[in-house]
């Protein structure tokens, strides 16, 4: 290293700032899964201190002269350059904001949620609306200065919080065609469904440890490490960790082993991500995965297009069989399929099927727009929300709970992550059809309990891309030959639900 | 807070160094019993990155400048006055040592910490030699350091960071009288023994599960407050974890669930003084236990003094027989309490009774206190100990695996520790006899499984007073109305031992 070589420099800086969030990582993975309630108020302060530390190093004047000096740097390779990009993107966004706004943002949220979180349950949009209503002023006043920054509309500036690069005009293209496509799909796939074999109920209890033995068999089945991480339970599932240590939750229910057995490999698929980053760069922004967009395609692959198809139903049917003692012909693949196939309307998002929980996203995404346009005033939110839904999915609920008020999302000041889950599960559909096209042995290979084939696909073409490209369409165009394309997704769906 | 109010400035930092410090030690717990093998080169360095910024803000010169302002300032109460001496000390400690002498000796205590779980297992002193003798070379080049600002001998200064305000003078008086007294009391307690009943074995094996049951119901009886705390699984067993979120551990054997289960109410212990701690205090330096010794009184206090009591295991008994299915007068509480004070000479630290621990105690230090002023060479060490062995404990090993290879404490540069063992003790046996004085249900309660008589006077008279005052001698002072002193802990042993 050079002494005046600011690249180096500045890796060393993210590296160390990189130690600081992984550490937030596991102490957040140790709050909703470890910690006794009591721990509460002083691992909320923990976070915070770490927080305002690494926000600290990365204001630091003497980082943002740095990021000029190591782009005139001569012989620097890709990953370095793209490094520089990512370091310089995160740098601007963390300078947009005034300390002051973000901690205003940080406490109204911390009180909105908590609003919501007592409005929720008694159906009440009015009680948590003024509280909303700050957090959506303080969203539009931090993106009006992300704006700025970044020469782009309110929107895309939160956008790219999560989604690097897009651009809602791109989201608008994608969400009209679907959008015009999915009434037609939805009711297609029940008339359908209807005219088809009658799906049979699949008895219970199904005890939490067999529930337990059975993820952990299919995370390995799957290409899970276990020397980098672990499965265990949460009220709210999800991936976190670290790279090097990728923590997965799930929920059990002993009346329906369904929900955590596909959640387990929707996480799995998360985690396999985590895992596949390249390890030299793990430590620096250009090592990260590359948005939202993308991680929720490797979730939605491993869940929707690998575990859900026939082809690995049928090869995990005799594994559930033994793990329940099921028998008789609700134990069939054929009829798992049916379950984890079944469509219906149905007012809430996350237990939505794969067939209408595009339309709830579209939905948000619509609103949040108009929301953070000025075009929508939140009183008018739950009306809009029913309309929306009749529109879109077909049904609408009687109150604000099942509709408007179901996602913590908007609540916690989360404006612009909505379109990333569909976005996800139409580059799922690409990258599926992809990795069968380049190695025939994906398909069936997942028919045998081997997903080494898609695996090693994965790892080559999207795991180990990182973020070294600019964003989810030019990692796309690479390893599919196209950006993200609804047809593809359109064609699965059709497919699955209407033949 | 007047504008120029340095104490109240200090204050502010050590609360954000303190929360620093927290998140370091629910890392630390989830490196011992959480985490996968692969995470363990990502967890050394976010903790060492959360190290560096804990030091720099301690070292950093703005702070040094802010401890004589904020003595000089008038209205600060005894708790403040206290935790300002507190700070000052740890910035003392900090500041005494470059940070290029922090650096070598971390990295020399890992390699050496390496070295010596290769050579454990081989018996290979000779191998580890050289690596042991970097780092007491570099303890001695801190020893010096600090042995400076403090005005105290080299061993005095590492003796106080585990003990603040003790010396080894002190040690030698205690430990002198003890060392005398030891000898005669082993041999007289095994020909006690060998007089009394015989010890019926108990016939396992004894599930995890049900051991870990009887745990958690042995530690609600002991106060442990569960909405702040929890017990799991390690291979070393501890108390870590905060003093509003405490994580205790232990490991399990099926074929033998004594030591587990004692091992539970040891570091319960250890966790109701932290739980005890004055939370108004407890983001502070003085709100913190007051050292090692008395942190090892109060762990030693609820396992030796209260639970290997026979009025204790007259009370657990049925419980234990409960939990196993056990029956006959194998499981009568009185072989139980044979079990539990059985007396025996053995090569390990950790192994040993009660009766034998302390001379194992007062080996190691005499041989560190040698080793620290220069007065035995590492070369002589095995056969030094073996000597030792012989004359305190009345057996010497034939290898070093079970002789000076048995401990980790010196490979990691914990010079200055053991002691803290025994004074731990002996501070038991005499708060243990103030707690019966003041209070006559303590014991009466112990017997019936109700520990509130107990808790309500060590958190009055121990635990709430945390660090306010200078030490383990003015704590019992107050307290017991003594200084640490042998006397009730030999009269302890004999009670128990001989009679």
């Amino acid at each position: 290293m050079r002494a005046n070589d600011a690249y180096a420099e500045l890796e060393r800086r993210f590296r160390r700032l990189n130690s600081l969030e992984e550490a937030s990582a596991v102490l957040g993975w140790d709050q909703q899964t470890m910690m006794p309630p009591g721990g509460a108020r002083a691992r909320a302060e923990q976070l915070a201190t770490i927080r305002v530390l690494a926000h600290g190093m990365i204001i630091d004047p003497a980082l943002g002269d740095l990021i000029p000096a190591a782009g005139a740097q001569s012989g620097l390779d890709d990953w370095q350059r793209a490094n520089l990009r990512e370091i310089e993107r995160i740098w601007r966004h963390s300078t947009a904001l005034t300390p002051d706004l973000v901690e205003r943002m940080s406490h109204a949220c911390s009180v909105c949620e908590m609003a919501w979180r007592e409005a929720r349950p008694k159906s009440d949009f009015v009680q948590v609306l003024p509280h909303l209503q700050l957090v959506l002023d303080l969203t539009r006043e931090a993106a009006q200065a992300k704006s700025a920054v970044f020469g782009c509309s309110l929107y895309d500036a939160l956008l790219d919080q999560y989604e690097p690069g897009s651009h809602a005009k791109r989201v608008d293209v994608l969400f009209d065609d679907l959008a015009a496509f999915l009434p037609g799909l939805i009711g297609d796939a029940l008339e359908h469904q209807a005219r088809g074999p009658k799906m049979l109920p699949l008895a219970g209890p199904f005890p939490v440890e067999q529930q337990r033995q059975l993820g952990l068999e299919l995370m390995k089945v799957a290409g899970f490490d276990f020397e980098h991480g672990r499965l265990d339970v949460s009220l709210h599932p999800f991936s976190g960790g670290t790279p090097e240590d990728v923590r997965i939750t799930t929920r059990y229910r002993e009346d329906d082993f369904m929900p955590a057995l596909m959640g387990v490999m929707h996480e799995t698929g998360h985690a396999l991500y985590e895992l596949g980053l390249p390890r030299d760069w793990v430590q620096q922004p250009v090592g990260k995965a590359r948005g939202m967009a993308m991680h929720e395609s490797q979730s939605l692959l491993v869940e929707m297009q690998a575990c859900r198809s026939m082809a690995f139903l049928a090869f995990a049917a005799p594994l559930l069989r033994k793990a329940f003692g099921g028998e008789g012909p609700a134990w069939q693949a054929d009829n798992l399929y049916r379950h984890y196939t079944h469509v219906e309307r149905g007012f809430i998002r996350v237990d939505a099927d794969e067939a209408t929980y595009p339309a709830h996203v579209i939905l948000r995404y619509r609103l949040e727009r108009a929301l953070i346009g000025g075009d929508l005033k939140l009183a008018d939110l739950p009306g809009a929300w029913n309309e929306g839904m009749r529109t879109l999915v077909g049904v609408a609920p009687d109150n604000d709970r099942e509709g408007c008020l179901q996602d913590i999302h908007w609540y916690d000041g989360a404006f612009g992550y909505f379109p990333t889950y569909t976005m996800g599960a139409i580059a799922a559909a690409q990258i599926f059809e992809a990795a069968q096209k380049a190695d025939r042995n994906v398909l069936s290979g997942i028919g045998q309990g081997d997903f080494r084939p898609l695996l090693a696909w994965l790892r080559a073409n999207i795991h180990g891309r990182a973020s070294l490209m600019g964003g989810t369409d030019e990692i796309l165009m690479v390893a599919t030959g196209r950006p993200l394309d609804v047809a593809t997704y359109k064609r699965h769906l059709q497919t699955r639900y209407l033949s």
